[in-house]
């Protein structure tokens, strides 16, 4: 049986190099992006609406509808909106069938990049063992899409990317042919038992820790609270379990 | 005193968010353009101007002068040049005070990328002390460029990458703080004791060994073999010793 191929696309500048039409695409933006999608939909958020720039996202306030308006630009809140990019804001509310509307540097820039000609769901440390469990049941090639940081490599994302190439591979059905592929295996090797002090020297690390928020960094390194697959429809997150 | 800076581009298609017009930029693309350059340079070559097109350097062919012309695509010669992008056919050759005119798939189209605002040096595994050696004497930030494959990240030329930056951070000279030179440090530090072993199912070696030259990887993974520094001059690559 041919085996199924994994990608690794470790910026949004070589998405189009990576691209074939036809893998799923797992977009991952650990620090912080997707691991607040994830944690949104574990709380109850039913839809979650990523949207590319600052002013689509105000276009949904004049909307009329109850909509949570999240903006993130450089790491900090965008002024006007209701919530920056911490995955923490969802852990004290009741955002039970509650749309989101997401603005960000890199996640969901990325969506919508991908969405264009792929299959998009959404992955983070939060979600890790849900998202491999429910990919190993598609028989479908893959590309881990990594956010990045302003179309620069990061570490976070290829670690993550990484964490979840272990876990396909451990079941025999995937090739480990691309290089991108093999080094993140190498980079979470090394990483995994210590994903905070490894991140040290970040560079997102350090954008975060400037602004006071090493412990969204500590929130979004932790595995698997949540089984929530945020699964991309039209235009849409909505999200799917994996039991 | 501030430190120096070392950066790491893992693509040419990543160059333009790296570039700063003032750092250094060494140009690796370990199998094999960069590693010919070098040991040509070893052998007594004077002079060698890399060419992005094979059309450029077939212009040279009909300029009269006794030019040893090298293009190589996919891999493979192209055909009516003198040779492909081997480093071994200057081994058993006379090629001492004559000008090579080369085109490759990605190390001269680097090249050429990088000198419109940089000073450039050619790196590969075989003058690698050489290398560092320079640039440590060199007051001046780093980019290590590597030429990837076709755009794609590569695990070979980020090797060297790695083990550049890391007689580099041993000088306490350099700061680290770019996530892909830590990450190519990491790469190294796993990678060292058996190159050729490591890079088993990389893309490039594979391709490579598809056409038979698998002497060629084994030749190009050796350390040290050269205190010839290739560094740009105008259009044309001319030496400097590092003793």
């Amino acid at each position: 049986m041919a085996k199924r191929n994994i990608q690794v696309c470790m910026t949004p500048k070589l998405f189009g190099l990576y691209a074939d039409k036809k893998s799923i695409v797992v977009v991952v933006d650990v620090l912080r992006a997707t691991s607040s999608m994830c944690i949104a939909f574990e709380k109850g958020v039913e839809k979650l609406i990523p949207v590319s720039t600052v002013e689509e996202a105000l276009e949904y306030r004049n909307g009329g509808r109850d909509y949570i308006l999240v903006a993130e630009r450089n790491g900090k809140a965008v002024k006007s909106f209701d919530f920056g990019n911490s995955p923490q804001v969802y852990l004290d509310m009741d955002v039970k069938g509650r749309t989101v509307v997401m603005t960000t540097t890199n996640g969901t820039k990325s969506i919508n990049i991908a969405k264009k000609d792929h299959d998009v769901v959404v992955g983070s440390f939060l979600n890790l063992d849900a998202i491999a469990k429910w990919l190993i049941k598609q028989d479908r090639d893959v590309i881990i899409f990594c956010a990045g940081w302003k179309d620069k490599f990061n570490l976070e994302d290829t670690l993550f990317a990484g964490a979840l190439v272990e876990q396909l591979l451990d079941t025999d059905l995937y090739d480990n042919s691309c290089d991108a592929t093999q080094a993140s295996q190498v980079l979470w090797d090394r990483a995994k038992d210590d994903l905070f002090g490894f991140l040290k020297n970040s560079s997102h690390r350090n954008r975060l820790a400037k602004l006071n928020i090493d412990s969204d960094v500590h929130f979004c390194l932790k595995a698997n609270q949540t089984n929530k697959i945020p699964i991309l429809k039209g235009n849409v997150l909505v999200v799917e379990d994996e039991c």
